[in-house]
């Protein structure tokens, strides 16, 4: 228990939007506040697509969580994975075995991809929510054409140049643009067998249509405009088997080796370290102030936590809800007052291939090349830390102006192709 | 066998320095060139250091082969690995399985480190000669800081903040000052327990002096440089053990998590491919063209190559040696006659720390701050590809400008803590 005067210990569980938000706002705050993490660093999510298709290398979107808070004397950082919380001692669980006290703690621990009780699937389709996901999808999907290059019968090659994209969701279309543009143009000059109308790519959506946060007219001239980029859409269609070489949509066959997972997510096990009851995705349900209900001074956020609004409307897992949640619980321990959390929902953007976008902001909504350049400007001034901003930029320009994908590595894993069985 | 007028068949195996610059030269030539590498970039190696000590990402030293020979028409890229080579059919035999004839071959292997016959030691003593090499440097050195933030017992800390390089040649050296700035400077500000001053680094090196290939004077200029940045120098020190905790220098045992070695190299197993008879590095033994004697139209160039001038001097293995020992080849072919290769040496160049080198051109003799001037520049004018120029000059000038070091992520193998035994 802490002196009457000696500061409070706030530990924050994850390093994300939502952890980082916290850990900021209580830097004038009298607490010591310890940020948790199973990285070191902290990443910009959104733009992941893009190191897995070669665009942005990973030192581009990352940044050390110990340099963001370089300056934040009451913090400190610790590389160490959380395996429990003891809401009795109000300690938290090491895999180091290591427990820490906490006076508050907040819980922003984020989401992995779920592929709804298939976990089979996960071999065959990996999704991209880490730095190592998103390299490994880039191996697979160069190595998909250097074995295409190579190949002589007509059908497997085919295969290889297949590309499906599960999820019609904001990253499943973003993914399925930067795909499309680094299979059918970007290389087309670089290889010799393969011309780029070889290659094929599917964009698989279980619901009616693509980007079903936005408005009905921007999803349509999405899709418009991802077709455009030579992506064939399929709404309304079920995937029921995933194997190393086809995957099955509906009634309809599919030979491809390169399947990527943008569908589904599942939050991660806080729930069971709280002994709370999770909702349907797995989220701890928290309160109006996002504290979970039963637990004082433990509070819940980001892709981990289920709110509901007053309006009824459950927020989805998306960057700006982590980052305000982090910053009203960080604000709320500072003043020591409760107070209900309220959203501000600034808008929806996604991009779609090379320079095309749409953005749904309630008052405006746009499209097309305008749309791009707002969602560019907002990506690079969101990035954490000046130099990332700086290379991006530079970065985006170069391809822009190039087509050119200059992060196309093949590295780790099965980085050459040995003598393995194709 | 080709026919009168079609074109040669020309194999390269290995696309370094030497296997690019023959392709290169070839462009005129009525020849298909075949360039096969089991990675699928061209890596700029003398910056690999860079990569291990988090100041560069592989993306801004590495570049696509396809994209480097795009515009060569006569030449096509494969990605695989060479296992043998028949040298009565004349084909190249790959890991695939599958064989590529020709009537000149040339290879350009390189070479991986050698540990003397110590091979156990490479578990705990990691080279840098690949991407994945340095990305698992890198790694371990930032784990090695992490830990040691957390880590309560003092001896355990010591031996988690002290870093030890094997080998004075230039890597050695460029690697010392590198891992000193990391680990003294940069990361000066973002820990809290543990300060810039806790971690050593030790560069040992077992002939009397550092940089032999150096004229003395600037071997003691370099010596004093390092120094400056706090590396200690053992020279006339043999290593008799490495283990995962300490490693022996003479009769003097060090506790230490993080051996990186630098020490000695040895070329790829070529010679037996050929059925020729290796130098004591294992090296072939090429004759004044660069043949291989008894082989017609089979060339060896670069690390893999042991060519003695006529003055009686072995080349070493650096790039300028393979460089133009694969454009001489190219060129040989190109013109359909033999010539006597002339290594034309423009000088030595190492860089101790971020501003510091010596240089020797023979003619010009540097230290210091303008040395450094002169090596930024070369390495910047070489690297392969405009993108790479701009963004690695714009990542040196942030560090310079900043201290900061940008690529410091922990990724892939045991990127995380997990609960392992410490």
């Amino acid at each position: 228990m802490p002196q009457a005067n000696s500061p409070l210990r706030v530990v924050i569980v994850g390093a994300g939007f939502g952890g980082l938000a916290a850990a900021r706002s209580l830097a004038r705050a009298n607490v010591d506040v310890t940020l948790i993490d199973q990285r070191n660093h902290h990443l910009f999510q959104p733009l992941l697509y893009q190191v897995a298709t070669a665009g942005l290398s990973p030192a581009d979107i990352a940044a050390p969580i110990r340099s963001i808070l370089r300056r934040q004397k009451n913090a400190r950082v610790l590389l160490d994975t959380v395996v429990g919380v003891d809401t009795v001692a109000r300690r938290v669980i090491l895999a180091s075995r290591r427990t820490i006290g906490f006076d508050r703690l907040i819980v922003a621990t984020g989401a992995r991809h779920s592929y709804f009780g298939r976990d089979e699937w996960e071999a065959h389709a990996p999704g991209i929510k880490s730095i190592d996901d998103a390299t490994t999808v880039r191996r697979k999907v160069l190595l998909a054409l250097e074995r295409a290059e190579t190949e002589t019968d007509p059908l497997r090659r085919q295969a290889l140049l297949t590309f499906v994209i599960v999820g019609g969701g904001p990253t499943g279309v973003e993914m399925a643009g930067a795909v499309a543009e680094l299979a059918r143009r970007s290389v087309s000059q670089d290889f010799r067998s393969i011309t780029p109308h070889c290659s094929r790519v599917l964009l698989v959506e279980g619901g009616p249509r693509l980007l079903a946060s936005f408005p009905e007219a921007l999803s349509k001239k999405a899709r418009t405009a991802i077709e455009a980029l030579g992506v064939t859409v399929h709404t309304g269609a079920r995937v029921t088997a995933i194997t190393d070489s086809y995957i099955d949509v509906g009634d309809l066959r599919v030979p491809a080796h390169t399947v990527v997972w943008a569908a589904g997510v599942r939050a991660s096990p806080a729930a069971a370290w709280l002994g709370v009851e999770p909702d349907v995705a797995g989220r701890v349900i928290v309160g109006p102030d996002l504290s979970v209900p039963g637990h004082v001074g433990i509070y819940v956020v980001g892709d981990t936590a289920s709110f509901t609004d007053p309006s009824g409307r459950t927020l989805p897992g998306i960057a700006p809800v982590a980052k305000q949640q982090g910053r009203h619980v960080g604000r709320q321990i500072a003043l020591g007052r409760t107070s209900p959390f309220r959203y501000r929902d600034f808008g929806n953007l996604a991009t779609i291939g090379r320079h095309r976008a749409v953005i749904d902001f309630g008052w405006l909504r746009m499209s097309g090349i305008p749309a791009w350049f707002v969602w560019t400007t907002a990506h690079i001034f969101f990035l954490a830390g000046f130099r990332n901003r700086l290379l991006v930029g530079a970065n985006w320009l170069w391809n822009y102006l190039t087509f050119e994908r200059g992060a196309r590595l093949i590295t780790g894993g099965d980085a050459h192709l040995h003598g393995e069985k194709r």
